[in-house]
């Protein structure tokens, strides 16, 4: 009965099932067929996956390694601690075994952890014939056969060429007069990302993974570039947000470590956040004689704030996505100078026109130097707007530079050092335009 | 020459070349065979593809949408507005119109948006040999033949069958033999999000869509999906660093639309933010008795912006992978509460330290009633981590509720209304601790 019922459920519900139950692991591997027990395997979270691991006995793992396919497999090993994996890998056939290593030997999040050695390769002086006898007997242990690779005697890549090619064709057709040249291999030490936009731009399930003597290593499938692009998504939100990457669903994390995944940044941020205290001390003679000045800090600080975190998220996303490069730094800097000018000028005039429109309905008396008071206070928006769209935007591009990820120039991160430089740029301006006034 | 130039190059890179050279676009598609120049046409940018169908003429036009598969075309004549739509719709061969009519009776974002007509299907009571036969005379025109789909003689969509199994098999076994009961499909009005997640987990190239009679409708592909996840991606972190989504790369766009487009939200929280200036005018009597309160501001209100910014990060990405629902939201704030809570202790407790290291080292001289400040200044902290914390986490549930998107309750929109509120948290605090001592 349990078993009909795993037979009837799609391998997404059993997916789900086992991620709410990983108790119920070791019947559900135990009934599935172990083709299907893969399939499931999979799909299922890095957690689950290791939970499920744990809970079933030695012979089974090592059966359900082997079926896995290589690059699920690697994607899944590339988590674990390397003592887990080496001995994982002990139960894995030495064919399996041989795959596994080479496709972990590649750097992590390079196209060669996403390839699968397991496709159809034909040679050129083959006939049409000959190829789909070949997949008969071949093609089930193949990841995909909706493309057909062609390579020559020394295993170099020459073509791909669809299956229904081979369909549409009559069956004494020669290899050779069905490549037409036109092809798109990926390297095997590309970046992931290169792979995600390759497939995008070119309507292909598969591509053909390369070395640099253009010999054919292995494959790419865009259903797992579909998972990479999902991952990177959820990854680099986060970054943004100011939080560490977490591997498991919000509502399963023990709170005590979403606390300490958490706290890592508030804290750092707090730290840099600190000198703005610091840097207020030096200004504390002003603030006790124009106590007025002490209320718009928070307005002043946010408005840098949130210039800032527009400009770096609008910069992250255009690198994300390839349309700014290292090299363009210069032209960015160009833009962000003159539209965080514009901005600033914007902000600082409604800053001007709250302050005139307070005094003169008397909501509020700012006395009778308010006219320099406004023009003090709306130059420093616009300062503070434009100083807050040029960080922002420079930022992501200096981290880049130093090849770190420009998704961690978080907006948090970026207004904290907006935040402090703010406080100086505020009292600048101030002291400039009360200077023998209120000062 | 060129011809050959452009019979050479991939459909990426001529793509490229027309986005920098938009008056390429004429001479490119004239010298292009049709069906090559709607693989190029199919890929480039929206705004590219408006360019090039300005600079066509009639007859280039009418040629190159009838050859665009139905999907593309949708998605190119759904941003356009209705005038022109209905201009080039009358183009298009009657066949092509009516199928083009019906993709876009649904509504947006659906998966009715994204299908393709273009599929094969086939009867139960079919021999293989049939199949074959019937892909080599009509399996030009479909979108993709890797999956065959069988139907019943109402057109319901009984089963999907791989081409794979069609190779593998004898030509005279029936495709009821081949059909196994196991498939997923889409219905016409499901989120195109709901796609992304199904082709995540299921390992399929294409998907069959279906009316809610079970009726085939279409099929989608799992390179459209990819396409949209893509650009969900950028909408949800341009969301999320508050600008309105651009639909043109970073370095094109005019700097008085990039000024446009950010300049809304900045006067929204700008304006927003004014009410802390408004909040901080009762405080002023307090703040001029003790100055020192005003040093600790930005520190303060930037924790309650930076908490409540990583809280909604959290809960707009869980959201958006369907890990938390609205019917969630007492789980979530129960545990926005727990973690919140510790983590504005910890701050609160850096906060403390910071104050008695500074204090004793005579790094600055807070006055006798140091330790009631510092008391007052870390418990502020404590509750507007915890109350930023709240607000962050329930603004994407309540914007959900109410059918507006999650993300738009961006990091900066909640660090706006964090602050107003940390003003009074603030002074209350200030006046509760320090009320008989400094106050
Ligand atoms: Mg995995
Ligand atoms: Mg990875
Ligand atoms: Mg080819
Ligand atoms: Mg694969
Ligand atoms: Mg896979
Ligand atoms: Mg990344
Ligand atoms: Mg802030
Ligand atoms: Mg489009
Ligand atoms: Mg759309
Ligand atoms: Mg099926
Ligand atoms: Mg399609
Ligand atoms: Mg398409
Ligand atoms: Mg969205």
């Amino acid at each position: 009965q349990l078993i009909s019922l795993l037979d009837e459920l799609q391998i997404s519900d059993i997916a789900d099932l086992l991620s709410e139950e990983a108790d119920y692991a070791f019947t559900a591997f135990d009934l599935m067929p172990i083709h299907r027990a893969a399939s499931v395997f999979k799909i299922l979270e890095q957690q689950v996956q290791e939970d499920v691991i744990k809970e079933l006995p030695p012979q089974k793992v090592a059966e359900l390694l082997n079926e896995l396919p290589a690059d699920d497999r690697t994607s899944f090993l590339e988590e674990l601690p390397s003592n887990t994996v080496k001995e994982l890998i002990k139960l894995l056939d030495p064919d399996e075994r041989r795959k596994t290593l080479a496709l972990l030997g590649y750097k992590e999040d390079s196209v060669g952890r996403l390839m699968t050695p397991d496709y159809i390769a034909v040679y050129e002086n083959w006939s049409v014939q000959n190829v789909l006898d070949y997949i008969r007997n071949f093609g089930m242990d193949s990841e995909t056969i909706d493309v057909i690779y062609v390579i020559d005697e020394q295993g170099k890549f020459v073509d791909d060429v669809r299956i229904r090619e081979f369909i549409l064709r009559k069956p004494d057709t020669l290899v050779s007069e069905l490549i037409d040249g036109r092809f798109i291999t990926l390297n095997v030490d590309d970046d992931q990302s290169v792979a995600n936009d390759v497939f995008k731009m070119n309507n292909r399930v598969a591509l053909p993974v390369v070395d640099n003597n253009n010999v054919l290593l292995g494959i790419v499938t865009i259903d797992d570039v579909l998972w990479v692009t999902n991952e990177e998504y959820t990854e680099d939100i986060q970054k943004i947000g100011g939080t560490e990457a977490f591997d498991e669903p919000y509502l399963d994390i023990a709170i005590s470590k979403l606390v300490r995944k958490r706290a890592g940044w508030l804290v750092l941020l707090f730290i840099g956040e600190m000198f703005t205290a610091t840097a207020m001390q030096f200004f504390q003679g002003e603030i006790e004689k124009v106590v007025v000045l002490s209320l718009f800090i928070p307005l002043i600080m946010s408005s840098g704030g949130n210039s800032g975190s527009q400009a770096s998220t609008l910069i992250i996303q255009a690198m994300a996505l390839g349309e700014v490069t290292l090299s363009d730094w210069w032209r960015v800097m160009r833009r962000e100078l003159i539209s965080g000018m514009l901005l600033g000028l914007i902000l600082g005039l409604i800053g001007f026109i709250r302050i005139s429109v307070w005094q003169n309905l008397h909501f509020y008396d700012y006395g009778e130097h308010w006219v320099m008071l406004a023009l003090a206070i709306s130059s420093s928006v616009t300062g503070i707007v434009l100083w807050g769209s040029l960080m922002g935007s420079m930022m992501p591009i200096i981290l880049k530079r130093f090849k770190l990820d420009p998704a961690a120039s978080s907006a948090p991160f970026v207004a904290t050092m907006v935040d402090v430089t703010g406080v100086l740029i505020y009292f600048s301006m101030a002291y400039l335009f009360l200077k023998g006034t209120l000062l």
